[in-house]
């Protein structure tokens, strides 16, 4: 998941990212978006953009623009929340050497920032599902939140199924202590 | 917001919604969508659609495909919600004409759905935000749930901006409370 | 059949239209055109363009565009001659104001314009067809004049038919007289 | 100007035409139309098909539809007229085959067809304008009609001008002249 | 084949081609490409282009770009070769005159270029295949060469079909054969 | 680049190829092609089909379609020519199983395929030239060749330069010598 880096005419920054799934990354194949993007596609790329823009003073960016290719080799299971955790990384490893050289301010870096998916599969709450486990899960949540434990982004979407609000209470619980083990183990040295 | 009905050849039915805003619905034009769907119209119309699909009982529908056209006449505040709540209403009148016709049985109608926006304004939460509210909000929420007080979608999009746990369980009880008042209103009579 | 202005770097104005079905409007849902538009609506938002251009002195109108949405929510009827009549109307109201302010001069306005349809149902001529009337109708012609008599635009079209000089002579009247109304009626008190 | 045939499954027949300019059929290169019809292009090949179809009988035509394929070459005055005066005798030429081996009926043919455009060029009414006079223009008038005297169709598009009842009428007449001209020098011989 | 020049805000020139086939300049009528072109069109412009930029020197064409409008009226052979050498005659009757009239040096001409196609038909090499000799060919070369007998571009395909060394080496030779004849009876008094 | 097969309801088999950078594999980030492939991307697509198809008895595939996606992670030299070759082992593999298994006739392999790039480097001929000595080379030539020493493809393309008889002739023995090698090391014992 490369970050890539442009200079622009405008003053401040921004960061956006790209999202797509290799023809067969998935068990059926998929076909390339060749003629416009699909709807999932555009939702997707935007959610990342939009979690990964909230991890950086992007003021401190300088006229620069980041993009984040998200091109998915093999999809089991929340390609999205992965992409905005992956992208992450990406973004503070290019940052870091442009803080190191002294180009940005390394006050750039807010609260890390992850995702990740959680369901409710036969009762039982179960983190970052698979592709099997997806898809047949009765609620699916994903979350995004930064190591001050603020939420960035939420999506229960619930298609064919509904959710009470204690389901949601123990998913969103389940998902934070997900995220900031994901911080903890694998982003927090990094950024 | 008219529902139209077609016949398919597949078994079962399906409900799907589209949505535009007319160029002069917001205070400055915007362009019409007529070279492919911008990223925000799909992600809205996908809402739409999986929102309604929640309230019916597509099993019962037959081989009819309904189509919600959510055309925005005037923009001021939620309009996807907005686009919820009165798509259902919409598809409740045109369901009761088959159901009373003897063609759908009545038990396609599940649980009355509706929508609401909600957000967090120096510090206090507002239900149904307008266009000035929205654009100064801390925190927005977007809130589908059903009579039954289940949930359907939640979408909390913090561009720019977090949101603790604490302001999400306010944001998520102001919604309830809007939306329940939304079905005993205005839908609950017609459903 | 709101009238929206921008400001360009050329020099002299312009004056533009567009111009769409809802999807409900008519009886039989029509598409979207989210993918180019049809031969049909670029014929018909071409010459709406062309007749509300010679009903002002686009010299006057300074580095200006006004761009006249035409979007149809009931079609019963001659859409494209509503649409210059109506978008005629809107750009006057458009145009008072910026006389009145003082930004342009009031010679910007020259003689008002309106326009009509008119056929031939079982020999007998008829004003402004609705629907019913247009499909069955022998010959069918889109008249646009201004208050001085003059012609802007003339559209006999007669898919599947033909028509003397006669009749064409008879319509051309009907329409004459039907747009002088039209003017005095509703176009003179407010250009 | 190539007619071509396909068979179709539908019964009854069909006349449609295609037009292009070719790049350098114009004084100043245009640009070759490969990301979609211009809102003119469409416009003149609509006008060339409906003005075709006036001149046969579709339902003698059997399952079959024609193209007719308008490629300008040199375009120096009234294309679109030129393109229905040739491609009515495209068609001719084409039926006429079909009708001497007998599997279609004499009676396709119905009055023959042909057009002309007409402007008034300095207060004198002129045929047939060329490139130079139709850019000078005072107005311009494009007539279909067919051998009979009847009209297919008119348009009358005075972008930036208008014109008189008086003038309109002298143009007529110049134009049914025109035409007639056409029919007995060019096309009645193989109609 | 006329070639168009365009000044740019760049140094130096650039040659460019385009190329399409009229609807009916083939046996079975091709469709127009009107939503983007297909692979073998632009597989060919660029083809054209490449050759064409090898006939001249491009630095001392000044800030002029040419096109070259390859249109196929009939297509019967090789459409693509015929190109290249139509299109290098065009482009150097289009630069005599600029040389004559002094804007561009007469150095601009490097070595002349032709091209042709070359096949192997029941084991004989035929020069400049015909429609009906390229569909039954056992091998298919496109060469592009200049006077200098240096090559400019080789092309053998072989869909359906290998060829060996020893007939690669009779079709080059052919080949080389073919165009420097054309370019002496064609292209050298004209260069 | 694996290979994915679909069953089609037409007699006799089809190979056919996708091919696309990712937005990273090249030193400056390349755009997405998501309006359309570029004409290069085409071109590519197409010569690694035809190149795949001359490996196999389509005749013995059944109503089967493979498609072989060539998505490049890292592009350093001749990604056309490694996307044959490795296609080809590609699909080598997926019919193995399939002959294995009895649903296709071992007849079905032909003359193992690869191919190379081979270029002329101050003088001196290069086999599979990477990124650095392909932007210096004189000359350029991608070869298609199967085992038994035949021809499929042959593509000199010297933009910008030309090349004689006797460079054409070193470098098809480099190509010959580097695909007889590349077959016997990779290809043959998978085959």
């Amino acid at each position: 998941m490369p970050a890539w880096m442009e200079k622009s005419d405008l003053p401040g920054g921004w960061i956006t990212a790209e999202y797509a799934l290799l023809p067969r990354s998935t068990t059926t194949r998929v076909r390339r978006e060749t003629q416009g993007l699909s709807g999932r596609t555009q939702e997707i790329k935007r959610l990342i953009g939009r979690s990964l823009r909230a991890g950086f003073n992007l003021g401190l960016l300088g006229n620069r623009t980041f993009i984040v290719d998200c091109d998915v080799l093999q999809a089991d299971g929340g390609t999205r929340t992965a992409s905005v955790t992956g992208g992450y990384a990406a973004l503070c490893l290019a940052l870091k050497d442009l803080v190191e050289g002294g180009s940005i301010s390394s006050e750039v870096f807010l609260s890390p920032v992850a995702a990740i998916s959680v369901g409710i599969l036969s009762g039982t709450p179960v983190l970052d599902l698979n592709y099997a486990e997806d898809s047949q899960a009765e609620a699916d949540l994903n979350v995004v939140m930064n190591q001050a434990g603020e939420f960035i982004e939420i999506q229960g979407t619930g298609e064919g199924s509904t959710f009470s609000r204690e389901v949601l209470d123990t998913m969103l619980e389940y998902a934070e202590s997900g995220i900031q083990q994901l911080i903890s183990k694998h982003i927090s040295d990094i950024s």
